[in-house]
């Protein structure tokens, strides 16, 4: 259930509004739009909130309330009717400008991170992805470099002045993480690790959130709740391609997912076009399907030396691969309106 | 396998090279191609050519030879290097300008498809879609006008000087849908229906092949080569969305298979942004996604009047929202260095 | 809409059921229970009928009238309350007696399968199968002997006193493949081939309906809708895998597809484990738990020497195997109450 | 690559393998089979250790070395060709004697947990499941009891004489719930929570491991392999049902699953029909499929009042129908060899 001020509304009809929300045993989440707030009456599901309605609807200032039948309320438009722009430093994600983060797959020397970031920025990515903790589906395979890899990460976004991005694959190692990196990455698999969720939320970061592979479109929106929920309201979608019975490439490209979500939430949404398709040879054509199709940015794989990558190497992008790419984006980009 | 001819190769030299195909008990298909000549060996999959590699590379004009492990020969680029571009009257789909064909999902009347044809020939597509044999998932839905809702069609696109395109539904309803319609629409349910695939290839009319939404990119690509072996190589492959676990929109449009055709075949690629989505709110971005992605077409549903549709209405766009499409869609095609 | 009678409802209170619903457009089909007759009204399924309901419930000898959401009407169980036995010769199929049809994927020469039909009788199976025409994803894979294949079907089948099944891929060939055998089977490419249901429909013969790998349960029995609405009600539907991301087996067997067409239907359940697994060494896990689930038979391709075979070896039984096939089929067949 | 040893190699033979193998840079796991001991040999997946093979082939007491291409090594049965046995209390889970795990979703009461306790018992199950943490899609569901509900299970344990196996969401948590169960449940959102699956193989208590719904087989025997490179053999693996296009049951369940992971790995394998089928008519079916399909056990949802259950009432079995769940399993399980 979403109550909906009246733009006249006055501080004390909003908290009139919040203590009989409180005071009926559920919570009370306001979004400060700019034209009006909406507060959002959160509590166990199941409970019949029906009747509560025109309780609510009599109180002074309140303009409607609407009953939200989706299980996601904090991630949804309706609470939240604008698009909402996470600020980041100096960047600001979902706005006109769609913003680009390219770098290695995992960090895996000084060197190797060093030149992939001089490379992304000179070709325009405004912010740097590079992993330490590497979920790989074998204990066998390289897990990363841990602790020092986040060191060599920050140093590189330091000196190229882009701000990194990392992915963080337990609760534990957020406080971490934070010392390093500006914005936090959630994976794929870890979509719905709700105590990791709950916790990345606790640090007011701005959050990544890869969709799981295997999970529908609400369920991330739900798995983003997660995060909504304590507070934290900087959360970007990402879409990496799903499961499905085609094999030609890696995952499937859900690009309906972009305009479905825009229109769901309010949240920015990112691609992953280095996942979504496993194949360097096609993830220029998919970012710019992307971008055409209204994404709000893209993260990429960039390394040096694709061929002696130590993961994720045949869907990493060159350094001159990553300069193509930029351009043939960008000029998708300003035929829909928008920057890079 | 295929035999690529030496630039220099004379006749005489071809000719040597398919009589011992043909005397190795095997068909031959020539690829005319501009620089060079290619020459692909058929014949039961299972049978081993590698033996026979040796006696052609020896052949006079013969500068390769390469076994193709792919089951589709005709339809791939080793066969066909450069894009192949399928001539349809005025039409050269697969050049540097994107076609769009639209109207409606079925003819109902002779006024509504007139309205539809008048409406979407003011917006620039330049081919008429309509059904008038519609495959319904249900014996007791609307099952399409058959002969009389051809005519209608027929007059529509005369009226407007508009190609047509309609589905055929069955092989033996091929000589009279030829009557009405330039253009055959083989649809997704008839995907791997052989009896219809190999007569359509029999018209030498140009075939519109839907992929079926539970086929993988080679089975599209092998029924393709079905048409192909009848000799008629004027065959577009068109995408429309597979079913996978996600359940937001009809079906799952697949992104990816328009870099993939593109790379594995020859032959011109369509997007079905209607089939793909499923909601007339989605249409617009996928198709631009398509477009942006390397499709060299789309076929896209315009109702005059969609809440009144006979089928098909909720994903159908209005004649005001398919000129918004085009305008968006042409921003797009000249991103990407195309006209629509 | 269906219409259920009372048990003591003479034969002119149905007829003036069948008037007033054809009186009202619609088309009226009978089912005639043991206990009560049950009428199925038909028509396009956007009317609305929700006011016709007052209007048949007053009329005498009327129990109840029920609106049946599904769209499908006469393969449901609301219609069709009581399981359904498919007569065939002397088979009796969706009794308590488990049916096992058995033989090679294709006919491929008279000895072979006469030898296999002599192994499929010795071990129990009752029912022959063999393939003449061949529906493969390549024009250049073997696609069966055609007439004379269904020559040497027929001939096996007599001599060793089995019915024969064999599929038709085409609704032109169904007055010859009705010459030679008792049973026709419509493929998982054809499922929504409608111009071949339908003409199935108005053999009369029995059918046994395989699922396409990409289509959902109730789009089966909407396919199976399209050859009882031609009065022909000796349909068998058969589960025989579906696309999913699993590649480990060539398909994944749905099996809980079998309870659920038990429940919403009343027509017979096979399955396929040939197809649904794709290897030998998971075809009897496979069968018995079909049988241990409840289906009502069995499906299975058997080869007098798989390694040789020209199509579909790999899952292929040999005749030993079957042999063992069956004893473990039977035990499971026991502890469910059936027999083989 | 596996070593596997003669049956007459010494002591001294094995631990020279051994040494070779460490002073290689890789690890040892040692198999220590009936019939001969088996030396795994791993480390990151990518270097070459073909031409390691002829090292250690000429080793004394080897009898062969195998590379196995899959990239799951312990928990193969290239590396343990024998059933293995996991050993918990008194149960021996994956021996001829299957194992049913009954309970309801979630701990909501004292009187609850010990009514469905009791319950199971006197029907035959010989554990007790029920959920103290539990991971809901939506942080607005409930979320379990937390340590109160691990309590009330132990103690309805304790008086049942059943172990208890319950849901460890987080590695932090795993203290806490080892004082309370004997057997740990990892679910299927958690399946590639690489934290959690160390810290679950280092508690080396017995583990139940849920397929992910969007996994394939191979990514549950790596996730297998998670936990056994912490040298905790008892693992036993869960199919659960996997997402698909069909829609007409909460998941599918994967039946191929049961025989190609009893092929795979010599790890115990149970099924979850009430999460694979997500609908309590469908569950007995179900569960009798999977035991005639060969596997070790069932894990299954019954509740003492499921219309008031806060989580899965849909597909929890009533008390008397779990009575009726196990005498329909049992008989299936006899038919296969088995008992329960």
């Amino acid at each position: 259930m979403v109550i909906v001020m009246q733009a006249s509304a006055s501080a004390e009809d909003l908290q009139a509004v919040i203590s009989l929300v409180e005071s009926s045993g559920f919570h009370a989440h306001i979004n400060d739009g700019v034209e009006r707030k909406v507060v959002a009456v959160l509590g166990e599901v199941n409970i019949d909130k029906v009747e509560l309605v025109e309780h609510f609807e009599v109180l002074p200032g309140v303009e409607k309330v609407n009953l939200i039948s989706a299980p996601f309320k904090l991630s949804s438009r309706q609470y939240h009717p604008e698009d909402f722009i996470v600020d980041a430093g100096d960047l600001a994600i979902g706005s006109k400008r769609i913003v680009v983060a390219a770098g290695p797959c995992s960090v895996e020397s000084e060197e190797q991170i060093m030149q992939a970031a001089r490379a992304v920025r000179a070709a325009g990515a405004r912010m740097l992805r590079g992993g330490a903790f590497k979920p790989r589906s074998s204990p066998h395979s390289f897990q990363g470099l841990g602790e020092a890899g986040l060191v060599m990460l920050a140093e590189a976004g330091r000196e190229t002045g882009l701000p990194v991005i990392t992915e963080v694959m337990d609760a534990h190692d957020l406080d971490m993480v934070c010392r390093y990196a500006q914005f936090l990455q959630i994976g794929a698999r870890n979509m719905q690790n709700y105590t990791l969720l709950r916790a990345a939320g606790q640090t007011m970061r701005p959050v990544l959130l890869k969709r799981g592979p295997g999970c529908r479109i609400k369920e991330l929106l739900m798995a983003a709740e997660y995060i909504l929920c304590e507070g934290n309201d900087r959360v970007v979608l990402c879409e990496r391609g799903i499961t499905t019975f085609e094999d030609a490439a890696r995952n499937t490209t859900d690009i309906n997912a972009i305009p479905i979500l825009k229109e769901l939430s309010h949240l920015p949404v990112f691609l992953d076009p280095s996942h979504s398709t496993g194949e360097r040879r096609w993830v220029t054509p998919v970012a710019k399907a992307a971008i055409a199709a209204g994404a709000d940015g893209l993260i990429v794989e960039v390394h040096p030396n694709p061929q002696v990558a130590r993961s994720d190497g045949k869907q990493s992008l060159h350094p001159s691969g990553f300069e193509q790419f930029m351009r043939e984006v960008r000029a998708v980009a300003e035929a829909v309106g928008r920057t890079v």
